[in-house]
């Protein structure tokens, strides 16, 4: 892995948790943006390297609304940056984790990503991204 | 915040933490080292600038056990590095966050430390780190 790309947070208002953030990292987010496919809405603020990723369910029955509701406010995933992202599945595959895509799918931010299944990375969800040429 | 300075994550069996970690992030652990002051023993690994900190409680009634007690292995804390970190956690407090430890302490790795409570911080615990002189 490269770096952490970024750390994905469920929230449940994504203005209430801009202005938290803004005041926690001393920073305002750079950009807002809507992942149609995950029904959720996004708020990226810059730390270093890496990155917060806020993440703001669109969808009352999405998993990011289940996961604020069983867990409350709170991290979601982790995001590691590879350069090969199909090169990467492959190998954690025959390493034994659990792909939850078979293919690359587009995330936010431009992004081609894959997550792993908590059950098999330590109980943490593990997102893979690569960014897009 | 300069940076992330590392994610902590709490595990059962730091052996096969470390296995799974090393496996994970495709490269092996750079340090193990016990904090007699939280009672746990804590790997690292480099991600890019920032680290992976594992933490494996050394007391039946510790935090980390009764974390894992809770809610299974998982993400338990995310670092921050800051340069002066006394002067961070007086705008931090100003700025309605509560402190959980009112000086800086003695961290993993070299550094002082002071934990944010997660009802001010969005549900995450945040770790303000400052490594020392």
């Amino acid at each position: 892995m490269q770096k952490i790309e970024h750390i994905g947070i469920a929230v449940k208002d994504i203005d209430a948790a801009d202005l938290l953030y803004t005041n926690l990292l001393g920073v305002p987010p750079y950009k807002r943006e809507i992942v149609e496919s995950e029904k959720v809405v996004t708020s990226f603020f810059r730390v270093g390297a890496s990155k917060i990723e806020l993440l703001c369910s669109l969808d009352p029955n999405g998993v990011i609304t289940k996961f604020v509701e069983k867990k409350g406010e709170g991290i979601h995933h982790i995001a590691y940056a590879v350069v090969d992202i199909e090169a990467e599945m492959k190998r954690m595959e025959a390493d034994g984790f659990k792909l939850l895509n078979e293919k690359p799918k587009q995330g936010a931010d431009n992004k081609l990503v894959c997550f792993i299944h908590p059950k098999t990375a330590g109980g943490v969800l593990v997102e893979l991204c690569q960014e897009r040429p």
